[in-house]
C-alpha cells in the first residue's frame, strides 16, 4: 500500500521547535525513522504556527532531501506553500491535497502535471463535506472526469472520501467501505483510495486499535493509501498482513520480514 | 458476534489427560476462563484419541454444566457422539457441524429442531470441499432451501464456507469475503456466517496476527461467528473493535470495558 508518514508536521512540538530554530536534527531523525519503517511518502506540513510558512516548507523539504530519497508529500491547503514545496522537490512528489471544486481541480491537476506529481483529491468543496455515499460519489465522478479532461494519469490520483472521526459519527466508516469498492470500479486503471487514518480515532481511548482495525477492514474493500503513523509497528504489521490476506503480496512464513527488506 | 471458544478439545494435551483420568479440574478452568473472556458458546470436542468418545462427550458436558451456564457447541462428525451430547445438554446448544448432502441436512436439521439447537452447516459434501465461490453458493442455497422445508429458524443456521489455511491457498480468503456478503442477502433474516478461524493460520509463523486480521476483514463483510481462541485478548479486542466500526454496538470511549461487562 501507499503509506504516507504523517510525523513531519508542525502540529507536533518537536517539529515546530525545529522549524523555529532552524535545527534540522529532529527532522532528519523523523525522515530516517519513517523511511526505515517503510513509508512510501513523507508528509510535510509546516503546521499553523510557522511565522514564514513558505520558507518553512522549503527548508523542511531540503533538510529531508539531504537525508533520505523518500518521496515527499506536500501537505498544505495554501497554494503558495504548495508551489514553494514543488519548486525545491527533487524526487517523486505527492500534493496533499485539493478540494473538488472544478476550478480547484483544474488548477491542481495543472501544476501536478507540470511537476509529474501525484495528487490527493478530497470529496468535498467550498460548500462543505458531504456525509453520504451518493454525494461523495458525485465528487469522485467529477474528479475522474477532470483527470480524463487533463489527460492526467488515473493511477496518480488518490481519492480521499474524507473519513470522519468515529466518535463524531459511527455510521461513517461502513459508508467508506462502500465508496472504496465503488471507486475501484469507476475506471480502468482506477484512482487510488486514500484516508487520513489518525484523524479517524483522534481523541479516543483506543486510538491505535481503532486505527489499525479500520485500516485492515478498509484494505479488504480496496483502500490502498493512508496518511498514517508509519512508526506504529502494529499498524504497519496489520497493513502488511491485510495485503497478504488480499493476495497482493506473495505469502511466505516470514512475510513481515520480507516486506520490510 | 458469536464467539465459539475452541479450547475444550481433546487435541490439546491438558484436555486429553483430563478425559483419560476423569479429572475435571482443567476442564472447569477452561470453561470458566473462556466464559469470562466472552465466549458465546464453549466448543466441546473429545478429540481423536478418546477410548470411549460417547462417554467422554457426556462427561465433558456435565463437568462444564456443573461449572458455568455458557451454551455448549457439540463438536463432532459422529452421529452417536452428537446424540449423546444432546441427551445431557441443559442450556442452549449448537451442533458443530453437518455437511450439506441433502440427507445429512435432513437428519441434522431434524435433531437440531427437536433440541431447539443451532446448527453449523459446512459448504461441502461427501464428494469434497469446493474451492470456488459459485459451488459454495450452491451449497448455501441448498442449506437455505432445506431450512425453509424444515421450517428451521434461519437465524439458528450458521453457514461455514470452509476457510482454507492461508499457506495452502492464498486466493481463498478474498473469496470468503464475497461469500459472507452474498449469504447476508440470500434471505431475511439471513443465516449467520461462521468460520473456523484458527485453522486459517495454523502452522504459520504469524498465527495470531493473521487470525485477527482475517477476522476484522471478514466482519467488514458480515462474518459474525467464529470457532476461535477466545482466550487471545488481542483477538477479542480486534473483534469487538471491528463490530464498533461496523456500528453493531454503540461507541463509547470505554467500549472494550463496556463489552466485557
Amino acid at each position: 500500500m501507499i503509506s504516507i508518514g504523517e510525523r513531519i508536521n508542525g502540529m507536533f512540538k518537536d517539529v515546530r521547535e525545529s522549524i523555529k530554530n532552524k535545527d534540522p536534527k529532529a527532522i532528519q531523525e523523523l525522515a530516517k525513522k519513517q523511511t526505515e519503517a517503510g513509508a512510501t511518502y513523507l508528509d510535510v506540513n509546516v503546521g499553523p504556527a510557522a511565522t514564514d510558512p513558505v520558507d518553512a516548507m522549503k527548508w523542511l523539504i531540503e533538510v529531508i532531501q539531504d537525508t533520505v530519497k523518500t518521496p515527499i508529500a506536500i501537505d498544505s491547503q495554501k497554494w503558495d506553500i504548495v508551489e514553494a514545496g514543488l519548486s525545491v522537490v527533487k524526487n517523486d512528489v505527492l500534493i496533499n491535497s485539493t478540494k473538488s471544486d472544478p476550478e480547484e481541480l483544474d488548477k491542481y491537476m495543472g501544476i501536478a502535471k507540470d511537476y509529474n506529481a501525484s495528487l490527493i483529491c478530497l470529496t468535498m468543496d467550498k460548500h462543505g463535506i458531504p456525509q453520504d455515499v451518493e454525494k461523495r460519489m458525485e465528487f469522485v465522478m467529477q474528479i475522474v472526469e477532470k483527470a480524463v479532461e487533463h489527460n492526467f494519469p488515473m493511477e496518480k490520483i488518490l481519492i480521499d472520501p474524507v473519513l470522519f472521526p468515529i466518535n463524531v459519527d459511527q455510521k461513517q466508516p461502513a459508508l467508506m467501505f462502500d465508496i472504496f469498492s465503488q471507486i475501484q470500479m469507476i475506471s480502468d486503471p482506477a484512482p487510488q483510495r486514500n484516508v487520513g487514518l489518525s484523524n479517524f480515532s483522534q481523541g479516543t481511548k483506543e486510538k491505535k486499535l481503532l486505527a489499525r482495525t479500520f485500516l485492515t477492514m478498509g484494505i479488504a474493500y480496496g483502500l490502498n493509501a493512508a496518511l498514517m503513523d508509519v512508526l506504529d509497528n502494529d499498524l504497519m504489521d496489520a497493513a502488511i498482513t491485510a495485503e497478504i490476506i488480499m493476495n497482493k503480496n506473495v505469502y511466505s512464513d516470514s512475510y513481515l520480514t520480507a516486506f520490510r527488506k
